[in-house]
């Protein structure tokens, strides 16, 4: 069975999560299985409701993939400090991934805003560097977030960092839907 | 109506045709209808296979968007130059997207793979921009590609570059199914 590798998108700019999911696309059109686990986040997205529509029924022809997708945040960290509890949404979070990773059910798992919990703490490296050892060995990977530690660069088969140039943020545009979130 | 923004994903790094894909994925999962252009391009993708699943029957609940995909080239140039009939289905592929962009029909237009387009001279800067330009206002605009041009840094309202830092391709791995293409 083919191997499959690591990928990790960082930096600041926008298309980290975006490119996450359109990976997950892909994927799913080619009909492999695809689990998504996002740190930190709690909100509902609009990225995320494509789970109803690659539920396994799909339409006779092609057939697609199936998509999971779980939450193991408490909200980001704009303005509070991460408490004991976002250290336990963690864990938890990254006990269900190595639970994907080991048992390879899903071809393709993404550990969305990992990096984040890294950065603030909340998991340790060393923890998620032996959950992505122990996984069987065709899962692809895909982690993304800012602030990725020189231990994913490391370990990655593929880097992107995604700089921010310009952002109409700056234009005082708030997150829109269905383009933001 | 709100108005509608111009991306640009550049660089040298994966992501830039995967976040367009994801964007398109998060705006059609959010009732949004999209078309891609893909230009150069015409091979068939994975990813242009959610045409199937993105065709307006949608599941009861929640209701997604359309997505509309058409390819505007004849493959890359890697090995070979662009010929006259390059510079024919490209400028075709424009007055398609230039339609879409003006009858504001979709929500979101992708124009995949325009600055390679504009790189090897398939495609004049002046009309892209003049295009762009008459679209209708609430139309959010994706472009992606290598090599960008200045001018439309300029105009776009969020630029992103990818940055590749480290590719499995240096490993000898060639594209895969479901993952790279």
């Amino acid at each position: 069975m083919e191997r499959g590798y690591i990928h990790l998108y960082t930096g600041n700019g926008k298309g980290k999560t975006t490119a996450a999911f359109g990976l997950a696309l892909r994927a799913l059109c080619a009909g492999r299985d695809v689990a998504v686990g996002q740190f930190v986040k709690s909100m509902s997205y609009n990225e995320t409701r494509a789970e109803a529509l690659f539920d396994g029924r799909g339409t006779p022809v092609p057939s697609f993939g199936r998509l999971h997708v779980e939450q193991f945040g408490r909200g980001c960290f704009l303005d509070r400090r991460p408490d004991p509890a976002d250290v336990a949404c963690a864990r938890d979070g990254l006990a269900r991934c190595a639970v994907w990773l080991s048992e390879g059910k899903y071809d393709v798992v993404v550990l969305d805003e990992l990096n984040i919990a890294l950065h603030f703490g909340l998991l340790d490296i060393g923890e998620v560097l032996d959950v992505l050892a122990s996984r069987t060995p065709h899962v692809e990977v895909v982690i993304t977030g800012r602030y990725a530690p020189q231990e994913l660069y490391a370990v990655a088969d593929l880097v992107t960092e995604m700089h921010e140039v310009k952002h109409y943020y700056s234009q005082g545009v708030l997150s829109r839907d269905g383009i933001d979130h």
